[in-house]
């Protein structure tokens, strides 16, 4: 192993160009900032026990029928899934609501990604809620990084990257960075920090098609940085908050 | 036909991702700067007769050895391939060399791209060295606009990225963009704007690699803007340099 070259960053816009990035033993995070990630780090910053996330609404519907004190939720185009309980909205999952229950999830974009990746060494979610307790993630636990954006239906999308940014401005000069997806990543939130995330992302085509859904509220809502300081990280197929090292060993 | 809606611009990123892209009946944009549209568009500005894009090494090597007057030229991985002549500078068609010839050209991105392409109304050469003259004609012919970025071996740049960027800058008021790629390539022009166009592309990974070769000149040179107002078109697999059509009907 040559210690002397930091570990490498890097930024995939698109599931469609995944294939294209080594993701062995690198920690993946996986972003789908409106509305996946930001809702499974609210749900499991307010005490969901797990999230499961599911490939197809059928899975999902199967799982949902075999798993006590559990939800079903999921979206298909911004919509209540047929045959599922609950929506995509971090704003559905307070405290009251889900501490101590198992939310099974699927979503347009973020849940299909979540299942794409392989080999890495970690795969954890990534939104503005938990921005900063990612980027010490990942400088805690070392490595390489994939930042990877969940786009809507493979198409590059601003959010996402947004978020990509807002990692590499704050641990970027930690890393390798060979990459000019991460440095547009890095350009936009500079950008964005001029006038605020949501501001910034008022022309995104996904804020305009959530808009049409009455949304705003939820994505000004997913847009706010550190709101849930949690990490939520894959583990046997099932989305844990993560605890740090620090506190299982004292 | 719907005349109340202005025509649609987007910008693809990728080749791997030109799928996702309607090209049908609307002008697409070759972008390959680091430098295959660059040395097109030189070299016809320069007085070549016209370019013969091939996709492979030794379909240009067949066409070279059929067709008289003729160059053949190319690279891979920013060399000159085994049993070509020339290399893939705009440098190196001065109007004294190619001025009445054709030239053929196979490149590693740029042309694999132009052969990718289906159902457009109109297929042609984008660079900074003929940007205005690029813009002026997709204003004038009218219709949809796919501004296709050539990438790095399908992986997003920033030097395609920032040239598409320079064209929403110059006429997207004129379009209906719902497309964060078309937004994210504004604001990097608009952040390249201010330092220069070289400047700015002075930490991508293209810049990074053709000056392992001792390239910087031939992309100083890539990065100007407009010092050749042509507008190179596909017509029956061949580029020639676009006549407008003021000029034709005098």
């Amino acid at each position: 192993m040559n210690n002397l070259l930091p570990p490498r960053l890097e930024v995939c816009f698109s599931p469609a160009l995944l294939h294209l990035y080594d993701t062995t033993d690198a920690t993946v995070v996986i972003i789908d900032v409106f509305r996946a990630t930001s809702t499974i780090t609210a749900a499991l910053a307010n005490g969901a026990q797990r999230v499961i996330p599911t490939a197809s609404v059928a899975d999902a519907i199967a799982l949902g029928a075999s798993i006590p004190n559990c939800i079903t939720a999921g979206e298909r185009d911004g919509k209540i899934a047929d045959g599922l309980q609950h929506g995509n909205s971090p704003s559905e999952y307070p405290r009251e609501f889900i501490a101590g229950k198992a939310l099974v999830l699927t979503t347009t974009n973020g849940t299909r990604l979540l299942h794409m990746v392989k080999g890495a060494k970690n795969i954890i979610i990534g939104s503005f809620l938990n921005v900063d307790a990612v980027a010490s993630y990942l400088t805690a636990v070392g490595g390489n990084v994939v930042l990877a954006c969940s786009s809507w239906k493979d198409r590059f999308n601003l959010e996402d990257t947004l978020f990509a940014g807002a990692i590499v401005k704050r641990i970027g000069d930690q890393y390798n960075i060979n990459c000019d997806s991460a440095r547009t990543a890095e350009v936009l939130y500079e950008q964005a920090s001029l006038i605020g995330n949501i501001e910034f992302l008022k022309n995104s085509t996904h804020y305009l098609r959530l808009s049409a859904y009455g949304l705003e509220h939820d994505m000004e809502y997913c847009a706010q940085e550190n709101l849930h300081p949690v990490v939520p990280i894959l583990s046997g197929g099932e989305l844990i908050a993560h605890v740090p090292i620090a506190v299982t060993h004292r």
